[in-house]
């Protein structure tokens, strides 16, 4: 199955990669940007079926993918 | 209106991020895993609708948030 996972900042924690991209974004021109936010896509190829998979991805993603201290990840199975 | 775009390094292109992660995972225990792909997933806050944004993330994705020789790119609006 396919797992795709999306890891982002926090709403309250400063994203300056997010910034800067909104800003170039600007200064080429787009009109009408809001925020930004830069995180991470990670796909994973597995094996097994959705019930097994989702408790295993969602400790993976707690333990290793995502740092929850100033991160949150959202996961879904294909 | 919401834009996610998710940017991934081409099938057949080297991926060592997504390897190390693999790698890393495995030697953790979880098994079945048969590849790993790491990229960028970047969210923009945006005025406009539907039909004027499309053109404009899709222009914006080329040139700017993705490198199209080693990349791929796809977003979706909400």
């Amino acid at each position: 199955m396919k797992v795709k996972i999306t890891v982002t900042p926090k709403k309250a924690v400063f994203d300056p990669q997010g910034k800067a991209v909104q800003n170039a974004l600007e200064h080429m021109g787009y009109q009408g940007i809001e925020a930004v936010h830069v995180g991470r896509y990670i796909e994973i190829d597995m094996d097994g079926d959705r019930e097994t998979l989702r408790p295993q991805v969602d400790e993976a993603c707690h333990r290793f993918l995502s740092n929850p201290v100033i991160e949150d990840y959202s996961f879904e199975i294909e």
